[in-house]
């Protein structure tokens, strides 16, 4: 595999051998044990959106292995600056070991990978956040066990939504998607998900879906770039608070979770986010674990 | 120690395992020897003011002991995009070794160390600018052979003056601040300092408390965030200028610092900064020694 | 020699070694070969100008190396903030290990290197841009076994023409410049140069220019900062565009060149972009290598 680009290409034994090599990278890290599979070695990080966790986790992952990392947002480069994605991706590839961008658009990612002779991995885009669902994964592994779980989003149909679709398709856990009328995840994803066998199943009421999970997920209501439907989104997702009242429907131990930021009060309240069902820290964490996976696995061919 | 947020909470034994470290570290630089103890490990500067010297010497301390810096700014990060100082020092702390701060607030920077698992360092508040002054107090050990000297401070009595306060009163040195009245330092910082047996006098007449004096010490009348209030600064401030005049009112071999950067000919004379008494250049250089006496402290736990 | 400001000064023999040295880095990385002659190092970037090429290239060189790149722009830094580059210059030079720097006035970079302790190098001003030169002329090198060649500048006689002027006059290659009436080459630049035996002609016709030439080279019309002028600049390069009937007229063997990024259907056409005679790629790609024999021979004194 060249590229990380979205779950949907990612094969059951791929899965598997990213959360393997994450949790020994994990383990190694706490024995106290230094890696450097990345010496010499540059990642550039291409972020056109604001970024804290996921930009701050890539490149500690690059700088635990041993490499150092390049960040570049869109006012320092030339990037945009009327030059075609196909010239730079070719260039850039000439120089750094492989490419992390953090954009709205998933086309331009797939465009920047048909170009780039070095890994492209998506960090975010508007339709997909591969690297989260795999961090989070890694989580849900350590806390239960496996992935064999019931996991119920509460929240937007939305980026990180399509990515545990995907997920949930190739890996066959149960994902129940609680989410108001006109956010339904995108309907081509759900219906080829679907196709393949995935138990996924949307429901309008969070509290049907939370029964029997094992894992409740949340979002933000309103990502970056929706701030100005706040307000509306407020009103189309009234009920939807993962509060103690939900958590208490769901397994007796079920855990919270959450690709943060919170906004207490909103998606989730103060009592659940601090409570002692939360494992958002260890899954914040875990992005770190990950993604030095990910960028050992791709940058020297072992995926 | 977890963290170094001020000086007032430093023992004397800390200020000369700080002193003693970083004379042996830029001992050890000008023989070739090289050190790595934060080799794999990140330190991240989280800067919501332009920086350029604690900045730098901060990277390059952390980059010549082995480790990777990771430049923050606001824009770059969506930190104040309405997420809790509570999460984000959780979460930066499970990934980088060490959160070096530049800021307006005390209180925020204290609200990171509270929450952070991993040592949190101030690189300036509107209240104190400890690692500065520990350097600079590094460099009048080099100039005089000890700390045990008279240090007049002619100027505002601004967060750096606060910072010398502190030392003033855990060391026992000799203090004099020269300050036009309205810009005394804080009152409850002096009173406790005094309260501590500190040896600090506050003037009117810069010529009255330069006396004496070993060190000479200014910093521009108009800090960051007050150049509205310029104008009125010069007039406020007449008469402070350390020129050569007031240089030659101190003791015959005494030395000008200065924290810069420098307005010649407001606060501090052409002649001056350039002149055989300044120190300035070594001062401002021991910045890189101090930071990585800091680093390698706090991040290794030996302070 | 301590900095790299232009190509005038260059030596023959320092043009020779810095080839020699570039193209044996690069085998070496191709060999898998890791060499580290800047661990524990800092190179500064101060750059005025956006940049993608210049900037990550110089990043990943010192990477490859073994050192680490601190990049500045004017936002994050103080400078421009009214202190005198003389101040900032022999303050950053007690930290970093050299200095890159990009901006406008060629007078400034030449500032920075008389007050700075640590190599200085010019990395694009309007007057020059030596760096790109001598990868270009590597890349010369590598596609017709040397530089005696015969190279064409079709285009501005801008400040990537000033140093292809240098480096012809010291080098003794034949260049053949053509440019509109009103966008020549500075004047005394080109007198100096003839005087001191430059093989080197202005044409008003391309298509005279490029007769019996090797290398066809282009830049863009309007650079950054000459948008404005874009439209009358278009008018007055009208014939100017690199296409397939140009490069027919050159040595049928001719390779093109440009030192990116490219304005399709401007200064060049797709085709010649896209086609079999374009080494642009290789072209981009040895901005790393040279960037490591610059660094590395500057900073650890060996030019």
């Amino acid at each position: 595999m060249k590229d990380l680009l979205t779950l949907k290409d990612l094969s059951k034994e791929q899965f598997d051998a990213l959360f393997d090599r994450a949790l020994e990278l994990k383990k190694r890290k706490k024995e106290g044990i230094m890696d450097r599979p990345l010496e010499g070695k540059s990642v550039g990080l291409l972020f056109n959106k604001p970024s804290t966790r996921t930009r701050i986790s890539f490149e500690t992952a690059t700088i635990q292995l041993g490499g150092v990392s390049i960040f570049m947002n869109e006012n320092d480069t030339q990037i945009g600056r009327s030059e075609p994605v196909k010239d730079t991706a070719r260039v850039l590839a000439r120089y750094i070991d492989c490419l992390v961008i953090r954009t709205f658009s998933q086309e331009l990612v797939e465009e920047y990978a048909s170009y780039s002779g070095v890994p492209v991995v998506n960090a975010l885009t508007d339709m997909y956040h591969p690297c989260q669902i795999l961090s989070d994964l890694m989580t849900v592994i350590e806390a239960k066990g496996s992935y064999n779980v019931k996991v119920a989003w509460v929240g937007d149909g939305n980026n990180v939504a399509h990515s545990w679709i995907w997920a949930a398709s190739t890996l066959g856990f149960e994902l129940a998607i609680a989410c108001p009328e006109g956010f339904d995840p995108d309907s081509a994803i759900m219906d080829e998900a679907l196709a393949r066998g995935g138990k996924i199943t949307i429901f309008r009421d969070p509290k049907e879906a939370v029964k029997e999970a094992d894992i409740i997920y949340t979002d933000v209501w309103a990502s970056m770039g929706q701030e100005a439907e706040q307000k509306a989104r407020e009103a189309s997702f009234e009920g939807y608070m993962v509060d103690e009242a939900l958590m208490g429907l769901a397994k007796p131990d079920a855990s919270f979770m959450h690709c943060l930021p919170a906004h207490r009060g909103e998606e989730v309240s103060e009592e659940v986010m601090e409570g002692a069902s939360s494992i958002i820290w260890d899954q914040a964490e875990n992005k770190l674990h990950m993604h030095k996976a990910i960028l050992d696995m791709l940058i020297n061919r072992k995926l």
